[in-house]
């Protein structure tokens, strides 16, 4: 079980591999994101993307899926403040592999909650090709370990 | 058809409603975010959330389905850069209302491409107490009508 303490900065994991196909991108679209370049294989080749392209949303769902497989369910992770910088920067098509991989960037006790801490990571994706399709950074509430963690005040107060 | 020159500063879209079910939100999970205050009900009694809550990743896709079907599909939407600032400020919760709403930020011609034009949105979405419960930033690209984007030199050049 990873905790707080688990998490030191420059520490780089790699989250594993997915492979999308024309059926996943396009299954994906019908339900979330429905819009004809990630849908319809014609009207995808007459748009400015030539082909078929998988939502950004999926690419990053997948990624998402990948981090918590290998890394966050295993944890004390307490959830997600929200992702900043999300960039879709290529276009991710059928048959293309995406190689997750989160960086941790900071990682600092909480403020006012001290038996949890922030850790900032930098999460990317890149394809059979070696190039990054996506990328966006994110800040996570992880529990620290109890012999980390300083004694709360409130809980002083009941000794 | 929606171009460009639709979208103004300051226009407000109101996106629909999404409620979520239990099976909704663990279904969601099941798939995508594997975290046990997302899947499992007991597990999630015992966390810091006090129940089970959806995905951040799923309620942005709820609103992202939310945006397409009621404004991006009948448009020159062209794709995303990606997205900025995307916060989750309130637990989504089995029953919980998502009521979807974009706002205009900024709309520009492409510096590049004089066909096309970018346009900011910020999307939120408020719940059935009108909490608001999910905040992000993006940066679409749209086609132009063709009476407003000016002739390309390369087009010029075949004249």
């Amino acid at each position: 079980m990873r905790h707080f303490e688990h998490f030191r900065v420059g520490s780089t994991y790699e989250l594993g591999t997915s492979r999308l196909t024309s059926e996943d991108i396009i299954g994906y679209a019908r339900v979330w994101d429905p819009m004809p370049f990630h849908l319809d294989p014609g009207a995808a080749a007459r748009s400015s993307f030539g082909g078929l392209v998988a939502s950004g949303w999926h690419t990053g769902a997948v990624v998402m899926g990948q981090f918590v497989r290998s890394l966050l369910a295993d944890s004390t992770c307490q959830g997600s403040y929200g992702m900043d910088e999300v960039r879709f920067l290529r276009p991710v098509r059928p048959g293309d592999e995406l190689h997750g991989r989160a960086v941790v960037e900071e990682a600092a006790p909480h403020p006012r909650r001290p038996e949890t801490g922030t850790v900032h990571f930098l999460v990317e994706a890149s394809n059979q090709h070696g190039e990054t399709v996506y990328r966006m950074r994110t800040r996570l509430l992880f529990g620290r370990t109890r012999s980390s963690a300083p004694v709360r005040q409130e809980a002083d107060a009941h000794h």
